[in-house]
């Protein structure tokens, strides 16, 4: 019995693909997980530093990549301009109890990427902890001259934990606009995470322009705990909190963007893609340097294995994912008008962890056809195709046929998310380079079969 | 379209399970993942230190492990005397270059489990590297008073890694055999490892009565790298190995068994199980440690949500799988013995990472059944169920319908395995804690559906 099942899954995966298909995406694997490229080149990505978008690293890192993208001999290489905002946390940014039993304690903090900073006195008030909107509102009548402190954590009851994170990042991007809102001078919240260390967390938060600006940072994961039972047992507890961040005119930056064109169909386009901007703290390993390089190295795959494929490979490192989508709306506009035909887009954006599966934005029927694919996908560790969200910055692709999510073991992605803790150490070899594989995978079967 | 699949989902599950069933199986995964506890254990169990069998530290982690499960509440709990072999590594391990222009360099060692030591002056020899038994046999006449160095690394090409794994480990298992056979006076071979540091990995080796008994150890992957080169350069390089290994008489040791009586079938038994004992570098957090109190979890889990179960569920920790698998087959003799009859038997022997799936031994009608649990495990990450090898303890248990192997994540797990590298920190909690709630989950739907 076990032959005949094992004869009968043969019979169906080369009934259905060509035996060239076969063996290329096992030496795709192979060669991904035996030569590890894709990772080394992150250890160059990392020594440059972190790509915020218009920091002096994200030129760096662009001219890095332009240059590795020659070497590789992708068959055109381009930058596209894109107008960025441009955010610097600057020096300062400093915590302490300046009024309470522990007077003088620091606490961990980062200002949250578009914060305004303080003056060099910084701003001093009392803390207001609330879980949510709903109790800030309320208790509206408390918030004025108050640091309104967020603290709710992730539900880590959730199997996917970018769910848990979706329930919590409303206190960050909205959390200083409710604060302002009831008259508070600063806010400050739980750092959004799984890791239970006291490294913050950031992001972008928002500004309502009818509503005054304030001050919003995220706390370390243990500080936050103190904070919440400091204010418990000393109500009159007073925070002094000091950023120097700023805001300073959008500046020009760019998409790179390299093609490996098609034999046959070379307008027919399919993309692999990710976000080369990071957060400033750490090097933006997982988020999203490696998924990038994930991207760049599925060309590289297909050349040194001599895999010649029917439609253009297009790898497409969008800027400014992380404070704007700027480089995304971009592309989306050069793809509403070009003359070429988007067939498929492929973004990776969860890290660069074991592969589970690919998440796809299409019809049921493109989907069904995707499904098809997993008998050569499974070898790669996918395990299924199904519908969802795809990516922020392909979802502005209105023409594609498929926007494709990957979609990795997500359980250890916030351990890491726009902290000092995602550097090149937090990704394992083997991992990245199995997605890498299951992402060139995918991007030549869509090039070969269509959709 | 969305809404349709989903409703045919939902029917489609609930269809085949009671609504109890499916909210029990959601609040073990919330309950896991929310109260860590198997993870706050393995913190306890790492701290007694690794538990090689007949070690102090084995006896004292019985001794901890008996007084958690009566602490949780299990109906039963008694320890089944095991008969094991007793090895100690001692002291001294060194390795260095006694001969040659790296004359004092010392390499990184550890004597595999099983080896002999040598005497205080230790063996002095030239090297003769080999990648395999076929090469070896080839150049034999080379082989007579040298200390024979097997080199083939694990084949990181493949994804599988425990494949790989296998493809390997005949070099620690029959290398001091094979290298004896033709006048070594030693053997060291490269770490099996997917980490490319410098801490052996080790494990068991054997010795063959009719044919010497020679020192055995690994090196570590990079001195592995520096010998290659080493002696390519200097054929006439000698290394001198230190070894304080010794076996003693065997000595008595015991299985850790604890129930949560079934309410219908109390002679009915689930087992969940993993092996208690480890090597003694690092504290066997993956190996075994880990999987150990996701078993002993399964049942505190069950009592904590007040879900009675139909049949029995029996949490086994085995001792001395690691040399010799006498808590195996000793209870594989219960087993054979009893009136009580084994519907499956879940081990997990291959770390404590993300779950993927389960590997089933049985025939295909039983593997069909499990199949349709399917719907249920995937919310615990669970992604298929297939045949396959289930684990080296519970394979003794001749009359079980099912023996079942939890199969998580195997891209990390020989970066840690047999090594000063598996502790506490390498393992992460939320994997660990979503395992826990997917070998839960399958023990108690093998409970309440029977096979």
């Amino acid at each position: 019995m076990r032959f005949l099942v094992f004869y009968i899954f043969l019979t169906f995966s080369s009934s259905l693909f060509s035996q060239s298909i076969i063996d290329n995406s096992a030496k795709i694997i192979r060669s991904s997980l035996e030569e590890s490229k894709g990772y080394e080149w992150l250890r160059e990505l990392c020594e440059i530093g972190p790509r915020l978008s218009g920091s002096e690293e994200s030129y760096k890192a662009i001219e890095w990549a332009v240059e590795k993208m020659k070497s590789i001999g992708y068959d055109t290489v381009w930058l596209q301009p894109v107008m960025v905002p441009k955010w610097v946390r600057g020096n300062r940014e400093e915590c302490s109890v300046s009024e309470g039993t522990d007077k003088g304690k620091t606490l961990s903090i980062n200002a949250l990427g578009g914060s305004i900073g303080t003056d060099d006195a910084g701003i001093t008030a009392p803390v207001m902890e609330v879980r949510n909107f709903a109790e800030l509102e309320n208790r509206k009548e408390e918030a004025k001259g108050k640091i309104v402190f967020f603290s709710r954590p992730m539900d880590k009851g959730l199997v996917p934990t970018f769910t848990a994170y979706g329930g919590a990042v409303d206190q960050r991007s909205r959390g200083a606009i409710e604060a302002a809102r009831y008259g508070a001078v600063g806010m400050v919240m739980r750092s959004i995470t799984t890791k239970y260390d006291n490294n913050p967390h950031v992001g972008q938060m928002r500004y309502n322009d009818s509503l005054p600006k304030i001050p919003a940072a995220a706390l370390g994961y243990l500080d936050s705990d103190y904070l919440s039972e400091a204010i418990k047992k000393d109500p009159s507890l007073k925070l002094n909190i000091k950023l120097s961040a700023r805001s300073y005119p959008d500046t020009l930056s760019y998409n790179v963007i390299g093609d490996l064109k098609g034999s046959d169909f070379p307008d027919e386009i399919v993309i692999v893609s990710g976000h080369f901007d990071s957060w400033d703290l750490g090097c933006g390993a997982h988020d999203d340097g490696a998924p990038c390089l994930q991207a760049m190295e599925v060309i590289d795959l297909l050349k040194r294995l001599n895999i010649s494929t029917k439609r253009t490979i297009r790898c497409i490192l969008y800027i400014n994912e992380e404070n704007g989508v700027m480089g995304g709306r971009e592309y989306g506009r050069y793809a509403d008008t070009t003359s070429e035909k988007h067939v498929a887009a492929i973004e990776s954006d969860r890290g660069a962890f074991t592969p589970l599966g690919f998440t796809v934005d299409a019809d049921s029927l493109i989907i069904k056809k995707m499904q098809s694919f997993l008998p050569i996908l499974e070898s790669a560790s996918i395990n299924w195709i199904k519908k969802g969200g795809s990516g922020v910055d392909i979802s502005f692709i209105k023409t594609a046929k498929a926007l494709i999510g990957y979609y990795p073991d997500p359980q250890r992605y916030f351990d890491f998310h726009h902290s000092a803790n995602d550097t090149f150490d937090a990704v394992h070899p083997r991992e990245m380079q199995l997605g890498t594989a299951a992402i060139a995978i995918l991007a030549y079967l869509l090039s070969e079969e269509g959709l």
